[in-house]
């Protein structure tokens, strides 16, 4: 988690000087023809200048929207063998040759988190220690380790539906970090301690509420739907990470163009096949992003009243290569890895 | 080719019927620290529905600018051990797996060539029988077996200015295909017998000149700036590749923002880091694209006099995931390739 907070921050300092350049997130959906699940490719690529190397970050997925507890969440099916399909693929920029494919499931949990964290390091007060998480899944368990890297964090508090879910996340963070860490029952019970209160579910609707932000609070969360309008309206200072809101969708049976649409569930359900109307621009759009606050474009906190708030809106390929090359710096170092001849992946005839 | 020219016809036709879906190239460029060359990665996506299949194509080029004859002509630079870095990846929509893996080179140019021959077939007169080639490279060598299969072609002219080039390609196409190549010193002596005439270069300006465009020839080109604008205006009938006319481009030294150039070259050597001005759309954008005529939306040629011009500009996805999926079947009905294990390519956390 250090090695990635630190090269983390070092990128987006690169992205702001302008010595990294990234391709927004493009996503395909494709409607399984005999099942109402959809299949989504998706990718998008970033390069950084100093490390001489590009990130490619794809995702092949198998994804069903279910109805939990009256809320729409969107599930990933590890179709494939029962396992998924996320990969990172390296690239030289010196002369362009492959360095290293992996999959992508560790190193997407932990830029999500190690992004949080570092909006955290900034907009968090400095004494901060308790935490608040809801949600137990593959998120949560990454945001805990990077919440603990950024404050002395003394008491972690985890809201998740399912009792047996969120004691197991407790004992496992307890073993892992060292940090008393307490499953309840209600999510206003993580809320309510809470210095620093973490959404991290798969949830397209609000799951923390505005009477939870109570003064000196630094929220934040996986999804802006997780928040809502209401309550991020009442934090006092916003960033967000990309300015891209959305991924460029593209649609089958939608035709040639991009498709606007924060989830396209709904398109894909509805008979109509013309192209929706445009999605209105967020309200906290204008807000700083995450490289400025890295950079000091904006300050970080400024008393300990201050209610903030993280918005971890769509992510960015410059993550996957800022963690990416050291993942792949640190396997050539220790000899971590499978060969596969470099020049199966060249050819000698013109592209 | 015939495989080639089938199964891309049945692509575009799936596309014009929404059955299939495409993602625009992008282009990320990342200019060398230490030389004028500049590091370019590129990708495309698309998707097929009744193939169940996806298709990435990407390159990882190094790209080096070169003034030659006073034109203006771009190299890819085999920089990756003496090779070049160009790969498509293929994924099954129905569980996500990866299926394939394997550089785009010959693909690249069948697809080129077979995209000109399907608009040839529609535009082209019927007697067609003299074929004028401008170039002799990788892509005028695909463009003569593509023009044979769609037309009975009985002579061809090649033009190239290097003498021991054009002679070597009027070898090696009357060895191939059987057909009378006579290779030619001044580029008019191969356009003015042509029914169907074909630039194939890499060169960044005009080398079809309007007045070489007599009634009932066929002219087509690899970019549309081999044609130009009076070349392009004094054709009675024009068909288009693709209305997305740009790639996206995203340049490092230039922020977050996509970036509308032709050719970024000149952006690259500018000291100047703002956004250019948007790029005033071609006069021919609103002409039909191949998919239209090759679905009877807009007829082919009307009479035995007209000229017709097909622009095979920015390429489609589409293209690789066609011809992907039929290497991909022929490889695996064959036994060739290797293997590498698939379980390599997917995890057990989810991404």
């Amino acid at each position: 988690m250090k090695t990635c907070l630190a090269c983390l921050e070092k990128a987006y300092k690169e992205l702001a000087e302008r010595r990294a350049v990234n391709r927004p997130r493009t996503d395909l959906y494709i409607p399984s023809p005999e099942s109402p699940d959809v299949y989504v490719f998706k990718s998008m690529e970033a390069g950084l200048l100093d490390s001489r190397m590009v990130a490619l970050r794809l995702n092949s997925d198998i994804i069903r929207w279910r109805e939990r507890e009256g809320k729409t969440v969107k599930e990933k099916i590890p179709a494939a063998r029962g396992k998924w399909v996320g990969l990172i693929l390296l690239f030289s920029t010196q002369n362009g040759e492959p360095l290293a494919i992996f999959p992508d499931g560790v190193v997407q949990r932990m830029r999500v988190a190690a992004s949080s964290a570092l909006a955290a390091r900034y907009l968090a007060r400095g004494g901060a220690q308790t935490l608040g998480i809801l949600g137990s899944g593959w998120q949560a368990g990454a945001h805990v380790p990077a919440m603990c890297a950024v404050r002395k964090i003394a008491e972690v508090y985890v809201y998740s539906p399912t009792q047996a879910n969120r004691e197991d996340f407790a004992q496992q963070m307890e073993r892992k970090l060292g940090v008393r860490t307490r499953p309840v029952a209600r999510p206003e019970d993580a809320a309510y301690p809470a210095d620093i209160l973490v959404a991290a579910t798969n949830s397209l609707s609000r799951v923390i509420l505005p009477e939870w932000l109570k003064p000196g609070i630094h929220v934040t969360c996986v999804k802006d739907s997780e928040l809502g309008e209401t309550t991020i309206r009442k934090a006092d200072r916003v960033i967000i990470h990309s300015r891209k809101f959305l991924p460029e969708n593209y649609i089958l049976g939608f035709g040639d163009e991009k498709i606007e649409a924060q989830d396209p569930i709904n398109l894909l359900r509805s008979e109509d096949k013309s192209a929706p109307a445009a999605v209105k621009p967020p309200f906290w759009l204008a807000e700083p992003e995450l490289k400025d606050l890295l950079t000091d474009k904006v300050s970080g906190r400024r008393s300990e009243e201050e209610v903030t708030c993280f918005i971890n809106n769509v992510g960015l390929g410059i993550q996957f290569a800022a963690l990416g090359s050291a993942v792949y710096k640190e396997a050539t170092s220790k000899g971590i890895g499978r060969e596969i001849p470099t020049d199966w992946f060249l050819e000698s005839v013109h592209p």
